[in-house]
């Protein structure tokens, strides 16, 4: 590990931001938490304490979404149809790669929480992970062959329309799908039909039932992307109520009905996990994102691509 | 193209196997068709063909499933719990790379109608694609940066469960899942569900409504997997019954509620298309998978790995 280069890393969340400069876990240099506030104050604020390090061979940004992950788009770079005021459009990867010189990476939040957990945490030495966080939304990971799944854009899997619990007609609350699986099973879901947070929830329910179905269902697509060896499940709702992971395990186990015979899935309770890094998935995300850069840059250089 | 490597590929399907040797489309030397019958009578007619061909430097297989992918796993090679008879169990690609002695790839067989799609026909140009055939089954291949995405297996999200058009509560005709999309839109289902065969269904029997919906659940998912810039849909039901395009477009763009605000999307006349290959796909697909693995054995050789 020593060997290992020294990156910045940047976790750009919804409402604070966190710059490490690490090696690794167990080398972290030093750890700054900003407000993420107006993009001019926030984005300066990152550059102030980048400036003060110096040194880094790579940068990671792992950030709250949608963002522009595609290097042919005039949009790279940007955060794009956020309804965080001020947020939409604004350049943050360009502008920082552009500041600093280094080979940079630009992703997800939760892409990078995949790629920390599959490095270091709860899905360690898998080369082939799904991290889904619920929270006040649904995000969703996917990394296969050690790198994140990319194409046109990133995943948005926790918008799927999941088929419904028998009897349960509730209309959701996600503002584009109604009862999508976000609209069924994150935060705001949870408070919309109990007038409740999830953690003043008892475990006893059956509020949970439908939010176990969702979540059942969106670890059944999971499983029929044919891409995860494991699926680490985060946020505030898994995480404050620990009782959903057997129920999610048994509600996806159900719904596959035997049909993917692996005993990676077979054996629910390894398959689905919670995450092992806590707070620290999102920062060192960033960092095995900066590494990919490097790495991919080097291996540009020595092909002479 | 007459740079491009002499590849031989072999579709093998439930009920013929088209073997080829090829460079492309342009450049095909010889196509050979045989029943898929018993797979010892089977694999010895394919290595027939093949003997008599000599002179190839690469083999790809796209093969029907579901079939072992992991070169690490032990049944790496075989088709895995398929129903057909005698073929459950049955090493296809070892049997095949040891005789040959060439870099062999191996993958299902919508993968490969993918990759072909991709190189040279409904998706030409665009290195994220995914293929969905509707047919006796529905098989999903998805494609990013030119190359099948697995991780743990192939991608088998024909048997997602999609939310239910209101009112029908129809059982499906999938033996594990009842109403999952292949349970809902396959040709077994409009078979039980209207006692005719697609093709004699007329473009406005009701039937078609859910099979659409089911569909555009389908065309959903995928896009929320972030990869596609393309869906290719292929298959008897989709060829034999066009009308069905713009209903499953309708159904898509409907569901998806502007959610991914990108062109690509938006413009679901180009996004949602036929294949252009026609009975092809198949086993050009093969010879991509062959020139793929070719590839990636002088990289490695290369780069000293």
């Amino acid at each position: 590990m020593t060997d290992a280069p020294l990156v910045a890393g940047i976790e750009l969340g919804g409402t604070k931001c966190v710059c490490i400069l690490a090696r690794g876990p167990e080398q972290i240099e030093d750890r700054v938490s900003l407000p993420t506030t107006r993009p001019d104050e926030t984005m300066a604020g990152i550059e102030r304490v980048l400036d003060g390090w110096g040194g880094f061979s790579a940068l990671g940004i792992a950030s709250f979404g949608p963002i522009s992950i595609d290097r042919h788009a005039a949009d790279y770079g940007q955060i794009t149809s956020t309804p965080k005021p001020g947020w939409a459009g604004t350049d943050v990867a360009k502008r920082l790669e552009a500041r600093y010189g280094v080979p940079t990476a630009f992703h997800t939040d939760v892409v990078g929480a995949a790629l920390a957990e599959a490095r270091w945490g709860a899905a360690k030495g898998l080369a082939d992970v799904a991290y889904a966080t619920v929270g006040t939304g649904i995000g969703v990971g996917v990394i296969a062959g050690h790198r994140p799944v990319d194409g046109l854009t990133h995943a948005e899997l926790g918008h799927i329309r999941p088929v419904r619990l028998p009897g349960d007609d509730w209309v959701g609350s996600c503002p584009y799908h109604g009862a999508c699986c976000e609209g069924l099973a994150a935060g705001p879901a949870l408070a919309a039909r109990t007038g409740r947070k999830g953690q003043e929830i008892g475990a006893d329910d059956p509020v949970w039932e439908g939010v176990a179905h969702a979540l059942g269902q969106l670890c059944h697509t999971l499983v029929l992307t044919g891409t995860p060896r494991r699926i680490v499940m985060g946020g505030g709702v898994m995480m404050g109520n620990s009782h959903l992971f057997p129920r999610v395990r048994s509600a996806m186990t159900k719904s596959l009905a035997g049909y993917i015979a692996l005993p990676e899935v077979q054996l629910a309770e390894t398959f689905v996990v919670p995450p092992a890094l806590g707070d620290n998935a999102g920062p060192l995300g960033a960092i095995v994102l900066g590494a990919q850069a490097l790495e991919e840059h080097l291996h540009r250089s020595y092909a002479g691509g």
